[in-house]
């Protein structure tokens, strides 16, 4: 079998990441030989963007749909205001994909320093799935200006949620958390002080809720108190579901608490597979180290296992693994760790160590 | 000089702590002898809710200007939808009374276990100011539901944010930050992914730094990258500004990281002083652990010395510092901790421990 992989390196590190992906797969696939990729590299960037005044090409949804997966790096760079690269890229690409869906596994590999002191005598303690919303929400991109430049200016965002956006999600949360030994999904939001919007979430999360009663234990959280929780009690939970953007930020303190934003990776997924599923690290561009052969490129190697994993459909879980347990035998070893994770190893050292441990485990 | 103190303890432990901090505040005054304080207390709570139908009277608002200072419990009530408390009393206050401003310092007080291992070593490494946006934003509370209890069910919460109120929390939080010693000021944002209202923020806020250019430093950060940042390099910070509801989440993750939600004061101001301000610890009512004499005072101590703080204009800061001597004596006690400060110390102890120090230190 050939996947089709369609690879948007974008900004920044996110070409020395794809770039490594893209080996680490390659190796893979030899590896196992019973399937390959084959590659088209968009030159979508912020970089095309001062060129030609476009990030994408009009026709670039059907361009997309020509390929089973979209691998990402990242976008964002300092000579575009990030509202546009954004628009213009990502976000569109999630919500005409119907990505609806963004799964961010979270625990800590082989090697990784907690900063937390209980994570550092129990790894294990932090061991989440936060699924967030992806296509509605805080993300709605709604909203407007009036009398921007003038003493009057009002600006607004307008967060949308539809019954069906939140119940789809509510589904997909309860369906992760079920398959999961420890079946109990913790369900953020902030419907003590959004009064609207979020008090829809919840209702339909209680109705979903119903079908899993004895099946999937749940609670819920105020997203400020969540904050608390991770720090405190990390493991008191496993799946959580929250909004687009309460998810955005609980996502990067996860990444934080579990080590490294350099380690977090993240599935854009449409389940109804009618279009291709987007797979990235969660981190950024990052300018300040971008072409300096450093970036650490475990988040995009993790992103590449769950790619793995969506395309197999159940065929392929092995070969994840193995990808998986060939990070971590890698993130193990402190010569074989990037700056972040307390080590000195390039991006190149990394992706040649994995793709050795790939060969052998 | 006498001070009107309008007190409404409200919910569970929000009835305990502000017992407590009225007799820390009386024996401050009577230790000093140049002020006093005389109290309205007013029964709006949950409990008042069911019984008669209503938090607050029609005219509250009023009977809250008779006072110079509103010193809060806590709200919030399994009983009653959180939405419905906190729309009915905490939240008309903060917008009516003009608070548009809430200061959450936070540090790591004498007695506290951080949970990160970082500030284990250098408790000192954190020690910010929280400004939060107290009257619009994403709290604006407009929005609605259409279709309800329908299949096609839409809800929608608009932020909502204005050039006013922009300006003036802005010209707040680098006037906070041009006091402190290291005159550095950390905007955060989520203007890469919310277009228009955060872009109007963004502009504004580069605006107002003009005027203080050479005098603070100023930075920028997107909410969530913010988090990993509070995590991984707290002394890079000092005041920090925010929307409505990032400050929110923000200043709970700031409390954790300092060792416990139950010790964070918060302050919302009305700058002009037309209104009277109100004072409340962050943590809520409760519910668990509710009259059971074994919350922890702090919170609603340190939120007593910043009132003392607000209404002396500069006269009673000495008198707010003893205060806070006095409180960090008694956590600097394994003895007089409370549970989630490590400890077994009830309430009263801790109180009585405080007052006991205010008339040595
Ligand atoms: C780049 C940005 C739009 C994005 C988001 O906010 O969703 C990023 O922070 C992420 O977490 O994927
Ligand atoms: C009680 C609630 C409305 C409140 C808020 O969200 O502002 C609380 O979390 C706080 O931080 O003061």
């Amino acid at each position: 079998k050939v996947y089709k992989i369609a690879a948007i390196p974008g900004d920044g590190i996110g070409v020395d990441i794809t770039e490594a992906a893209v080996k680490v797969l390659d190796k893979l696939a030899e590896t196992n030989g019973t399937f390959s990729f084959t590659y088209t590299t968009f030159d979508w960037s912020s970089k095309a963007y001062l060129q030609r005044g476009y990030y994408m090409p009009d026709d670039w949804a059907t361009q997309l749909r020509a390929h089973d997966a979209i691998y990402f790096g990242a976008v964002g760079w300092p000579d575009v205001p990030d509202h546009i690269s954004l628009w213009q890229m990502i976000l569109p690409i999630r919500q005409q994909m119907n990505q609806y869906v963004n799964v961010r596994p979270t625990r800590i590999l082989r090697g990784t320093r907690a900063p937390v002191s209980q994570l550092q005598e129990k790894p294990g303690d932090l061991d989440w799935i936060i699924v967030r919303e992806n296509s509605e929400g805080e993300y709605a991109g709604q909203g407007g200006t009036t009398h921007g430049h003038a003493e009057n200016a009002v600006a607004t965002e307008l967060a949308i949620f539809t019954r069906v956006g939140i119940e789809r999600i509510m589904r997909f949360a309860f369906e992760t958390a079920k398959a999961r030994p420890r079946r109990k999904l913790t369900m953020v939001t902030k419907s003590n002080a959004q009064r609207h919007g979020m008090v829809l979430w919840d209702r339909v999360f209680y109705e979903v809720a119903k079908e899993y009663e004895g099946v999937v234990e749940h609670d819920k959280m105020l997203v400020d108190a969540m904050t608390v929780r991770m720090v405190n009690k990390p493991e008191s939970m496993d799946t959580i579901v929250a909004t687009n953007l309460h998810a955005d930020i609980l996502s990067d303190l996860a990444a934080a608490l579990a080590g490294s934003i350099g380690i977090a990776p993240s599935s854009n997924l449409d389940p109804t597979r009618k279009n291709p599923s987007m797979f990235e690290p969660i981190h950024g561009s990052a300018p300040d180290i971008a072409g300096q052969g450093i970036a650490n490129p475990v988040g995009a190697f993790w992103s590449a296992a769950e790619m793995v994993r969506w395309l197999g459909e159940g065929e392929l879980d092995t070969v994840a693994d193995q990808l998986m347990q060939a990070i971590e035998n890698v993130t193990g070893e402190p010569k074989t760790r990037t700056r972040d994770m307390g080590g000195s190893a390039g991006t190149e050292e990394v992706t040649e160590a994995v793709c050795a441990e790939i060969g052998r485990v």
